[in-house]
């Protein structure tokens, strides 16, 4: 098997492994991507007549079948084939021979990976999306299920004023709400069409349409200059894994109030058994260790983060290797978001307030005092505010 | 000198030099996005009959004038003062007697600093995006100046296709412009009005209307419920400073491509003397500090941005002291930036590229040779590779 | 098939799929420690008359006959074991019957882990230091094999002074000796011995002898108070991770270095083609993929150490499960690490500096001529640099 | 006033503001160790004949005299003079006439910059070794005063085994003991002397002791090659950044614990009113903002280190500009451990932990109960664990 730059001398293996290491397996998520996007260009480059119309069919049954076959789990990228454009294109070939060399005109890996990697992440946002408005429903189900019950609300981990279930859990709706619209704002930066930007320069002397496919795939635009599109890799990738460090952070404070309300002292929370796990060496502890995971968990949504913005940093323009490197924290920060949204949802839906356990602190009233002074008797906040304080003046 | 919350003891001095540290002086800039705010809140009260048409006047003016006064260097936030919302209200109750003691009714710091923080960010958001149109220009001045000099497009940092001046220039020029509309896309996180959600948990017993602050103030929409104001604390902040990231990678990388170009084995372009610097040591030496220090920034903002993450992340629900510390990183986060650009925009118009010592590979005419190939024999592109592979069989 | 702390609901299933993720999979690398810490920890039992000379047999037998068969891949850690303690003494009391279930008298998984932890480390430092070694080695070949070679000295990346190949090679080489002394300081961290710390409270009325277990398993000292151990958790992973970053830093730096080196512009040095990859619309183009990598690996290698870090941040003092979070960065960091160091010492040997391309600009030796001033004539240094620089005022 | 290096053009003023910014406030604490190292860099000249005994005797006796001035607040760095370095050498060549000319042979700002550095760290480190025993001290103290109360030990944030006030703070204690023994592990990378190395690649033609100035400055060893130099520079940097985040941490989780400790559920401890702050609209307020913002500091720790680590990655070799941005990160981090230390130290002595408010779950003693079945009927702990769980079945 031969990779489709290999000209002299064979790979030496090391370098194979170093440089494919992970990538050949975290490309499994593309081949629906690429099939598509290479389909579309294949389309463009007989409109151009740059393809005839029998190779055009040969190429699109090929790759529509090798895409089934893949989904059904009939292959696998290998190591050997190093990314998914590689795998695909030679075992298209093998397929329907000569035709098959015929469907990489006028692209390049680099602007390849570029398409099926925003391709995949419209879905992965409809996915975070789904998942994210999941955790919504739930609180909102909480909320209607003991919202009236009456919470203190905290302000420096202090009872500070009157709250309520209904205005703990709408609180973090709301937030989550907006984390929703914050991870839908990456449209923005995926809806700009690479191909035919080829390897950052355009195909000299090539009569491509850049238009076509972005028609055909559904982009807003044709990204352009062609020089801006590499430029422009990693950062749809790390505004993604940033709105999800910030659900993700929505999520860890959520736990951290759900761990502070499960606590003994607490006792805010009822969970039941399947939601705690126990101790190898203590007979009566229940742990809510689902919700110190999901606290975390923050600190690989970040570390997801930190290693997209720092690939790219201090790079020179043009396209770099270090560049495939994105693909790992991106898949990871996506699919820990996802797992953590679904237990989150399944978990707010098994945990119970316990009223009986929820005392307020008569003081949480006096703000409220203080405003009664002004409104009744005229005198400023300042001043009402002081004499309500004297009355407070020992701590419990 | 008493703070607003002084009730009993005198507080330790270490514990203010702790916990106010760095603020009152950060404070500054708020000022008046504070007295803005106030008089809203104010004008609000007292539609709501809750101040009288003569207090009401006494606080417009006293606020507008210290505000001015504040503006001509007359007073300055002092550490006693502990925060800008403490100093404005001693000040004003100093100026114009107990009405300066209505103005906090129904608002909480809480509230107020983040009002004044996101009125903040408009102005900043709109001075950043000056700045990076004064990049974009000139890097469009630039093109119109030597756009035309042919210079190798690279990937791997290998000469790989031919480019030219106006395409290096344009490509960061494109991505520019769209930086800086990811700074304006913060505006989302940042048109909520926050003020009336007071210490997180509303005003209970007080007629306040918080739309019409949200009118007054020019918000698009009231943050609710109350309860998820104080969750949204440091996302705008975060989103701010992530955009700036992005920023600074850019302009990072173009300070990475320069140095590069600088080298004497580049030499590809000349920078004007007031441009470098010297060496203490080596009496020949003219260096290019100002694209170092542009390509060091990126760490900073990396940091401003993990600095503010890593704040909000794993605290509980309800206002947290911790909040405090996000003003220093946003603050340097946004100064480091506009100064880079500036710096930027004034280097590009002083550089010249040197058409003589820029010398392209005829190998980067390959891949054009193949198209060639394709379209006049109609072979595919990879047999066409092939063929021109063999060409170049050994470099250079 | 049950956990050994089950005891009434059956574990929902998406919480196992959550809270076990990836764990069982990345334990499978402590199996061995896991089991020379269990065979400690029985012979301990054994002498303090916990544990009966025969069940000390059996479980010392069964052990070490589960570690063989781990070793030759006879069994691996299923999901449902969680992870390898659990998938250990399932085993073993299936194997050996009732013994299996004395063997966690007086330990808990959170001083287990630990345990084995830290074992593993002592190896993972050795290899990391045989790695670091190895690339030092080519070092000093390269410099033995081709150090006469004159290189331009760099600073701010112009020619500064004159250096060599030599110099070079052995400047990264002493960073790199350091690097592996700074690896070495880790034991510091990891020659604690928790076991016996148990959940982190000790074993109540049971005469562990924590002392026994410190010589058995070599550790320096046992760890006191036991209410230190969890506190501890995470550190020696970091600064692992931390001296992994600066070794990351020195190769991501000499990475640098070799791409300026293979520019066609500097043409400093040949790689063969097994150290180079091609392009797949580029005929011409022989990339140095792996030296791009080495680069990108520092971003790597910061995110683990950030997630490390990140992961304990905050947390109430005890154990909480998020430490479980730790094995993923740690492991992460260490292999990238060590395959990063393989591959760099084999590009080394394969590269060659190519004299006939390197050109010294004349003015390199500027400072050696105002020494030289200053030593035949007398003259203050401040003003033989300023004749020598009335030389150079024009650069090239 | 002119710099060192001014040989033509006048430096624009907005490079000079955008290269010497911050530095040349941040070089303020670097001025004695620059003194310091400047006499011993001029005894090595003289030794060697490459400065007369009078000359020498001008210089020290002017460097002498600055830097007491200095120290008496009668001068100050200036932008202007970009940097210490040249702040000194201009100021005694001002005062000593042509001598002052002659003292910067054979050595760089870049050497003499890593100089300063390294015999400022040592005092740094010096400091917050005695700062980190401050905190030990006032946890032995709270525990010889409150030890014997009994308190939870927790884990999962649950009730788990008995424990005491002893034990939680001596666990802390012994953990800060070991952070200080890491901040003194950075010794390690300061004690190479770095002057001598000038630019970084030695100064060709003079006749210099570099093991005179070793030995003049107390360090440990000559740091050689001198291409090593720079290449080092940052390291010793992170390090400390890297243990000082790790005393951040255990700081930071002993805060979380305070912060648990002091919420109205828990209320095992009281903090007096000077540690407390109030609200601006809940009179009843006292909130526990010192250890809110000690939680929160530990961001400022992390940030700190990655920016210091991230400033330094990807570079070439050499000296590179961007390496002076490293002061900034490390000074922010060292001032802000230093003053996190001192008041954790004194809010310690001020709290006091309150037994009547402190109820242990029966619960917490289920692992003991466990042991004494085994010791006493010698069944296996698991069956004596599934016989105790049984118990305990239902929570509380």
């Amino acid at each position: 098997m031969t990779r489709l730059w290999d000209k002299r001398a064979s790979l030496d293996a090391r370098v194979l492994q170093y440089t494919a290491g992970e990538d050949y397996a975290l490309d499994e998520r593309l081949v629906r991507y690429d099939v598509r996007a290479s389909i579309a260009h294949a389309q463009m480059l007989h409109a151009q007549q740059l393809l005839s119309v029998d190779d055009l069919a040969l190429i699109r049954t090929g790759l529509q079948q090798l895409g089934e076959e893949h989904e059904r789990g009939q292959w696998r990228i290998e190591l050997a084939d190093e990314d998914v454009h590689t795998a695909l294109e030679r075992r298209l070939t093998a397929r329907i021979g000569e035709a098959g060399g015929r469907v990489h005109l006028g692209r390049s890996r680099n602007d390849q990976v570029l398409t099926a990697l925003r391709l995949y992440l419209r879905d992965a946002i409809d996915e975070l999306d789904t998942g994210t408005q999941g955790v919504v429903a739930a609180l909102e189900r909480l909320s209607a299920r003991q919202g009236d019950i009456a919470l203190p609300g905290y302000t420096h981990m202090q009872q500070a004023m009157p709250s309520s279930v209904a205005w703990w859990a709408e609180g973090f709706a709301a937030e989550l709400r907006d984390d929703a619209r914050g991870i839908h704002s990456v449209h923005r930066r995926i809806e700009n069409n690479p191909l035919g930007s080829a390897a950052g320069y355009g195909a000299p002397g090539l009569p491509l349409d850049r238009a076509a496919t972005t028609r055909a795939l559904g982009f807003e635009r044709t990204q352009e200059p062609v020089t801006s599109v590499q430029l422009s890799r990693g950062k749809a990738e790390s505004q993604l894994l940033f709105e999800l460090a910030i659900l993700m952070q929505d999520l860890g404070r959520l736990a951290a109030d759900l761990l502070l309300f499960y606590t003994q002292e607490f006792g805010f929370i009822d969970l039941p058994d399947a939601f705690t796990t126990g101790s190898s060496i203590m007979p009566q502890k229940r742990n809510p260790d689902v919700f110190e995971l999901v606290r975390a968990r923050t600190a690989t949504a970040l570390a997801c983060l930190n290693e997209a913005l720092f690939i790219c940093a201090k790079l020179p323009s043009g396209y770099q290797r270090d560049l495939q490197l994105l693909k790992f924290p991106l898949f990871r920060g996506i699919d820990i978001a996802g797992q953590t949204l679904q237990i989150v949802a399944a978990a707010l839906d098994a945990l119970t307030f316990r009223p009986e356990r929820i005392h307020l602190d008569p003081a949480v009233h006096a703000a409220q005092e203080a405003y009664a002074i002004v409104v009744n008797e005229g005198v400023p906040f300042r001043e009402a505010y002081r004499r309500v304080a004297a009355r407070y003046t020992h701590k419990e």
